[in-house]
């Protein structure tokens, strides 16, 4: 009987939070231009671990601390005070291996923090980098799933929908989904599946249009591109780790 | 020049409605299972105004003060202590015309008021039945747009949102939708408009469930039909009236 299967519920939004069960549920923040596919690639590539901060003052003051990488962006740009961004670009093998990573964005590290406040069961990062870790995951964990979209300063964003209509149309059959924003999600998504890239250009997305404007296509087509960096980072007493 | 043209926006739930502009636009309330359909039907059918009030004392309050019909629902059943409910079919002309219509309902009333208390320049309601009326007055007023979706208790749905792409799908070309919440919306409708029943059935909306146990089919089906009450319900001192 589908009553039995765990629910899957989207949010679209960090201010949509609230209406959902989250002290029950697997929360997967997304945020897939580009925190979290950042994330996933410097675990990826044998960083210790990812420290998410909600500020560029703490970011600077636990780098220092344990002489980590200070990292993050302010929308879209390295922020003030920190020496590395928020591409994946940056932390290849040879440079983050054996290191922690600091790291601060606008909207995905704000939005765990949130998820953390509301007590959820489990925080995991997902991006299209790492979409079968996620999905393989969530379907054997047979818990309550949210799929948390960063989105950009709370409205909601094309590309992190599009991650969560990715989960969805892999791992439906493992719950009951009875969220109108998951069937629209997993809608677009397989309208969009042929040619991610090609459909935020074509629809104009915000983000893809600010990263264009850094000349950053090669950023946005690596975190549309499946499994790059396929693993999966598990939050665990203020570190992102590996699973 | 795109950049002379006014903007247009897409707020997919009232809990987002901070995030936009309300105060130098028109805001179009989308409710379309059921409220903004009704409103339209129950105008066309010769109602003198409709009052939309945001409680179930307030309605009985007024419908006593100026002899009008309450009218209402709370989760989709007409309210305790209300005489009529959400329907449009409990409006037809015969009954309706030349009376004033109170009317509170769970989601649509509410947001007309959050847009009415942010300042909005003009409130006007939309849906199916009065799409070309609201296309027609959006396209020739040259000012800012923000189509709010009423949602469900906070949670986006996809009939509202068919809706926007719907309205999106014929005037973009006189705006700028620098919005990833239309682009979104328009891909949405674009996909279903050739069956938009058939749409919320097979992707499970929740409204759909919803009125369907209650035997609605029809209410539905009337709902998602364009034009069956082409006329515009506007915002003015307290009352819904035709412009």
């Amino acid at each position: 009987m589908s009553n039995n299967k765990p629910a899957l519920h989207t949010c679209l939004s960090p201010a949509l939070l609230h209406l959902y069960e989250v002290s029950n549920s697997i929360v997967v923040i997304i945020d897939v231009l580009r925190a979290t596919s950042t994330i996933a690639t410097a675990l990826y590539n044998g960083a210790k671990a990812v420290i998410p901060v909600d500020s560029v003052a703490k970011c600077i003051e636990i780098g220092r601390q344990i002489e980590g990488i200070t990292a993050g962006e302010r929308d879209g740009l390295i922020a003030e005070g920190l020496t590395y961004g928020n591409s994946p670009f940056e932390y290849p093998r040879e440079f983050v291996a054996g290191k922690m990573l600091v790291l601060t964005t606008t909207n995905g590290t704000r939005l765990l923090h949130m998820a953390l406040e509301k007590g959820a069961k489990e925080i995991i990062t997902g991006s299209f980098p790492n979409l079968s870790a996620v999905c393989d995951h969530l379907a054997a964990a047979n818990q309550h799933v949210i799929l948390g979209c960063a989105a950009w300063r709370d409205k909601v964003n094309i590309e992190d929908m599009l991650f969560a209509g990715a989960v969805i149309s892999r791992i439906k059959k493992h719950f009951n989904v009875n969220c109108d924003s998951s069937h629209i999600a997993e809608t677009i998504y397989d309208k969009a599946k042929k040619d991610l890239f090609g459909f935020m250009k074509k629809n104009d997305a915000s983000h893809y249009h600010r990263l264009m404007n850094y000349n950053l296509e090669k950023d946005i087509r690596y975190c549309l591109a499946e499994d790059g960096a396929n693993v999966l980072p598990l939050y665990e007493e203020g570190k992102l780790l590996l699973k």
